[in-house]
């Protein structure tokens, strides 16, 4: 199979969707914008995550579809983020020369399986192989949701720091598995205003951190009440379940903050099915980050996971 | 450098544009969409292109900065071939982490030089290093210039197909340092209405009988009438000067589909500076590839520059 029948291979198995006027096949694929809103154009979402073999998979261990499926989940943790929902998904592949065939399509599989969930269409990409390893690089736009996008830089001081699920040892498998919570961002914005809002990625300390630098704020870990995920539990190494919960990357939870009374309704009444919301922190007008464990505060680094860039 | 630096050093060098409404720094960018016009939205227009060391350029030899300029041209040609103009560029790059500070600056301003020659803020992207060799993968947005998007389905049999500036040879040089097109497509669409357009990234006769398959159309070229570049003449191999301008890829001219009268009346004002238009083929019912040469015609292969895939 020859790049031009990789891509009539796509283009024949991709369903029509409304809002891709023009699919892969073209020099750009054609998109229906966000619906107009009292005059002007809804804002645009848009993230891009590349995956690398050896960095963020090992191919030879997970093999093609779930590394699809990966690289579709990340990009749609961003748009829930933001309390958005996907538009339409872009994907580029570099596939290694000696099993481009075998590996595009298992590959092609694992991204429609989650786009397909997500009612997410794939409307172009570039395929190309060469002599290095696995690359996958997944772009995709979104629209607003409930809200107007959530971005990092609305906590207020007094806001509770609420996080979806539970969190720690994600690389037992959960960093292949997850499911993006774009649903629950969705319902999450119909029952509160959200502030800011962030996905887990690199660690609820790192990216608590994150949300307390662009809103200018401090924030109280309170350590009793971090949600540690079962995995956590079987991480088996010299750190304790507590610190990989605080630290592991790629659990791809939401954390966000809301006023503290919203926050004290929503962790009374879970509105979320089957996914439970935690009360983890208190933001606070002093900077920086600390952690209360047995009555005591102590600053604390929001050190995390450390992305394997230089 | 980390990449929390890298990602500041970006944000610092990043100069604010008004339609990107939230920049690199949040999980995802915001962007104003295409301007409204009778109530909708206008379209997005979506390219992405993936550019692989060793497939796409020879980073040992070219340098980084040169990768990073044709990533993004590459994406701008293709906006120039939907008759669009950028709105703005994500930019993901796999570094080798042997020497991944020196690269990432280097190909930052590589992007960036054609990024703020052609307006085109830089609102996103994703950065990683690796043991493998260096990626880029640029997606770019856009919207439609003064006509609808330009698709290669709408030529009718009878029109002229035209192609702007010299053709072959591009591989001594024109394949890094080429100019997109994005102004000349602008100002023929003021011109006359561009039926069907492409830019000659396979090769012409390739590209062109793309044209031909989406339009359900075939081509007679005037092998007399195709404009030779010099650099074709310079290659020195056991094909023609017209055999490279038929065949070799990477030229990123525009190859357009017009009605014959405002065909001859392009060729005849060449109405844009510096650039010439020549008339290469007329578009026939009968499906297929022709070449007219010294008043014979015969049908031909659209065999052109073969992507490196399987």
């Amino acid at each position: 199979m020859g790049e031009f029948e990789y891509i009539r291979w796509i283009r024949q198995s991709t369903p029509a969707w409304p809002r891709v006027l023009v699919g892969p096949g073209d020099d750009c694929a054609v998109i229906e914008p966000p619906a107009v809103v009292g005059g002007k154009g809804g804002p645009l979402l848009v993230t891009t995550d590349m995956l690398l073999d050896g960095s963020h998979f090992v191919l030879a261990e997970v093999g093609p579809r779930r590394v699809g499926r990966k690289a579709m989940a990340v990009n749609l943790s961003d748009i829930a983020a933001m309390g958005g929902r996907p538009l339409a998904a872009f994907v580029s592949v570099g596939l290694p020369r000696n099993n481009a065939n075998a590996s595009a399509a298992e590959l092609y599989l694992g991204i429609r399986e989650l786009a397909d969930a997500f009612s997410t269409p794939i409307a172009g990409g570039d395929t190309n192989s060469w002599t290095g390893e696995l690359v996958v690089s997944v772009t995709l736009l979104g629209e607003a949701g409930f809200q107007a996008p959530i971005l990092r830089n609305g906590a207020k001081p007094g806001d509770w720091l609420l996080v979806t699920g539970t969190l720690g040892g994600s690389i037992l498998g959960k960093h292949l598995d997850f499911t993006p919570r774009i649903a629950e961002a969705l319902q999450l914005q119909q029952q509160a205003p959200i502030h800011a809002m962030i996905d887990i990625s690199d660690g609820l300390t790192a990216d608590a951190y994150h949300i307390c630098e662009e809103s200018g704020l401090g924030l109280v870990l309170c350590a009793e009440q971090i949600p540690i995920s079962e995995a956590a539990g079987r991480m088996n190494d010299a750190r304790t379940p507590l610190e990989h919960a605080m630290t592991d990357g790629e659990d791809f939870e939401l954390a966000f903050a809301v006023a503290p009374e919203d926050g004290a309704r929503l962790v009374r009444t879970q509105p979320i099915d089957g996914i439970m919301l935690a009360h983890v922190g208190v933001f606070v007008g002093e900077k920086g980050l600390f952690l209360e464990q047995a009555r005591t505060r102590r600053p604390i680094e929001p050190r995390g996971y450390k992305h394997p860039f230089a």
